[in-house]
């Protein structure tokens, strides 16, 4: 089996080392049923010394891989959502196997990259694309394909995960916290694909498909970042028993519709994903018949990303082998999207208000209008700098907007803070 | 393809259930690619009611459907190691494919079985026997096949971590929530297989064959229960950032040895396993590319293990489909057993002492006479009751055993209490 790959970068360099290892060969033959050869490496300047590539490997130009007829696994490891959309179209074109970590361009084109490689008898498989080395999205095509599937919920982004962690182990707030990530590499130096859940929502898009047959359709789904997020509420989530996380969540609402979204949670600290810190991904997935069910591990990074780049490189060499190929998820149609005022969930709402007699009686009036409940509530504060912290009961999405939208309009209130969703133990 | 059960206990109803649920047939027709048709039930009894069973799919001989060349598929629930196995050998060998959650037989004939499905070009497959629902064994079949494990290590028995569980959270002696367990149907009357780790070493042997290409051998495996498991040890885990757990462990130790065990451990708090309480499992996999990594999920149950055995036959048929079989895991003769005595971990030990001047000094000589360093030092108590206990550095196995023996002989020491391996956060 002859692989080549596109793009030398932390993920690509990580994966020549792998088919590198000298070691592994023979383990290698026994899992792909055939030896995998790397045969060419594409790199935007093959003048760069890459000391770790065997010279003889190195092509400048990735659309002769894309095109080599004897080439029968391609992977994609440049990223980008143009030029990497018509190499991998190439590849599955004339029936090569294409293995990819470009969550970007599935989340855009996964639908119509996937029917192109049913259309043509192969396979285009894209683990390191969800969770870096978890292997998840096997576990969906193949494991799970027989269970019903409720909710798949994931902390699917290392580098706001890094952030919440620290917020809450070092009582630091957001703006500072995000220095330090910046410094340390853990956050980019525009972070907002990160911290706008503009990734997460791509992996969560593609769980989705996986999971319900929903098309990767990246528009479909509601999205809230971290940025929002003060030490404040980091502080009232550890007095409660909650830890704030940013999840990804996709689940069926009703008989046939599905709800996708990406927001920070208050999520209970006997939930399995409340133990998940640091750069740890993790994704939870509820199934009528097995119940919860957990996959966590490196979310991020060359090696572990490698690692399920290689598990697709094996899994397309063997289907090559066997002369098969895996039928990628089909979209089901009947699906709608679930409005997102019809969800409904308990809420976190923190309001600064001018503390003076009264004021209480005006906001509590504001949510009994639109019927969301009071469950508890907790000052801070006094005078000018009180503080109202809200946890209402279970409530219509729907109603909390309206709810906000009319306290913002009380002369007392002088801005509403937070708004967060709370998940139970039991989700 | 026609599907054929044995056994219709817990896991075998429930799979019943599944198969005869007709809002998932176009699901599974997707997955397997082909219809998945429930053809014969195979029951001890056929005079009881089954209300849930239609009558004509019922037959009274096993046999029958193992030797039925129109069966495609051979699903053995009924347990056992004897007629399981000729069962087994009889649907292999005609070339069905069979799929079982025996864990038993597995572990003591698993090798030979797994080479009798690939001579005869089928599959022998067993999610369900290790860890319920969870999906892990076909993860280190698929996904993981490329990467070197380093070690696997699974909290894969739910009575024992139900127990440890509630004598952490309640504060209870063992025996005490061995009986509540029993009552709620969580233990066995004869607990045995599950608490001295027998149900553990079976799961462990099945995870390290295809981890490792270890022989599934039983026998090989080193074992301890958690009968011993005193509330002063919990209580002292507690205190001291740590958690019980009934570990199943197997290992690379050097360039080319296995260790496997099962014994409790005190995981450190941080650990991803010390978080996986109640009835949960969960297999923490090391991978030298992929990092840490764990699956968790329901480890019992008739709906999870039917899940996870409804995973099998869709795997099973859609390679039936395809005319492929997988290959399943081939004994890696290279890999010798590391010894026991050899290994080297930190240890917890407690003992009782006659609380007399110059016992510390006599007792802690017989640690340093053997080279095993005393980190810290506890003592509750006094006069004939006084408790000692101890956390040791990083010492051999052997040597903690021979101080072991030589406090024994000690006047002062009344009775050895407990000795537990410490696992840090990082392992």
């Amino acid at each position: 089996m002859r692989v080549g790959i596109i793009g030398a970068g932390t993920v690509g360099a990580a994966l020549i080392d792998l088919l590198s290892d000298t070691s592994r060969v023979d383990a290698l033959i026994d899992a792909a049923g055939s030896r995998l050869e790397l045969v060419a490496v594409a790199i935007r300047d093959t003048t760069r010394v890459r000391s770790h590539i065997p010279a003889h490997l190195l092509v400048d130009s990735a659309e002769k891989i894309a095109s080599d007829p004897t080439i029968d696994v391609v992977v994609e490891l440049m990223g980008g959502t143009s030029v990497a959309h018509e190499l991998i179209t190439t590849a599955l074109q004339r029936g090569a196997s294409v293995v990819t970590a470009n969550k970007a361009l599935l989340a855009l084109s996964g639908t119509a990259l996937s029917a192109l490689a049913r259309d043509n008898a192969t396979d285009l498989f894209y683990e390191g694309a969800v969770g870096g080395g978890i292997p998840i999205l096997r576990a969906l095509r193949t494991s799970l394909a027989g269970e019903r599937i409720n909710r798949v919920m994931g902390i699917v982004n290392g580098t706001t995960n890094f952030i919440l962690s620290k917020m809450t182990s070092e009582g630091s707030e957001y703006a500072s916290v995000l220095s330090e990530a910046q410094s340390l590499g853990y956050a980019e130096s525009d972070p907002t694909a990160d911290v706008e859940g503009f990734d997460a929502a791509a992996k969560v898009t593609i769980l989705s498909s996986l999971a319900f047959g929903t098309a990767l359709d990246g528009s479909a789904i509601y999205r809230e970042g971290i940025t929002k997020i003060r030490l404040a509420d980091v502080e009232f989530a550890t007095r409660n028993g909650y830890v704030i996380k940013l999840l990804g969540i996709s689940e069926r609402v009703g008989a046939s519709a599905i709800s996708q979204r990406v927001h920070p949670a208050m999520v209970a600290k006997g939930h399995p994903l409340a133990s998940v810190a640091g750069a740890f991904n993790a994704v939870f997935v509820e199934g009528a018949s097995s119940g919860p069910l957990m996959w966590l591990g490196q979310g991020a990074g060359g090696a572990p990303t490698a690692a399920a780049v290689l598990g697709d490189v094996v899994a397309a060499a063997r289907n090559k082998v066997t002369k098969r190929f895996d039928v990628p998820f089909s979209v089901d149609t009947t699906l709608g999207t679930f409005p997102m005022g019809e969800l409904q969930s308990a809420f976190y709402i923190t309001l600064n208000v001018i503390d003076r007699p009264g004021v209480l009686s005006a906001v509590t009036s504001v949510f009994g209008d639109h019927d969301v409940s009071i469950r508890s509530m907790e000052q801070s504060g006094f005078g000018d700098e009180a503080h109202l912290m809200f946890v209402t009961h279970i409530a219509f999405e729907s109603d909390v907007s309206a709810t906000l939208v009319d306290l913002a309009k009380l002369e007392v209130v002088e801005e509403i803070g937070s708004c967060i969703r709370l998940i139970g133990v039991d989700g």
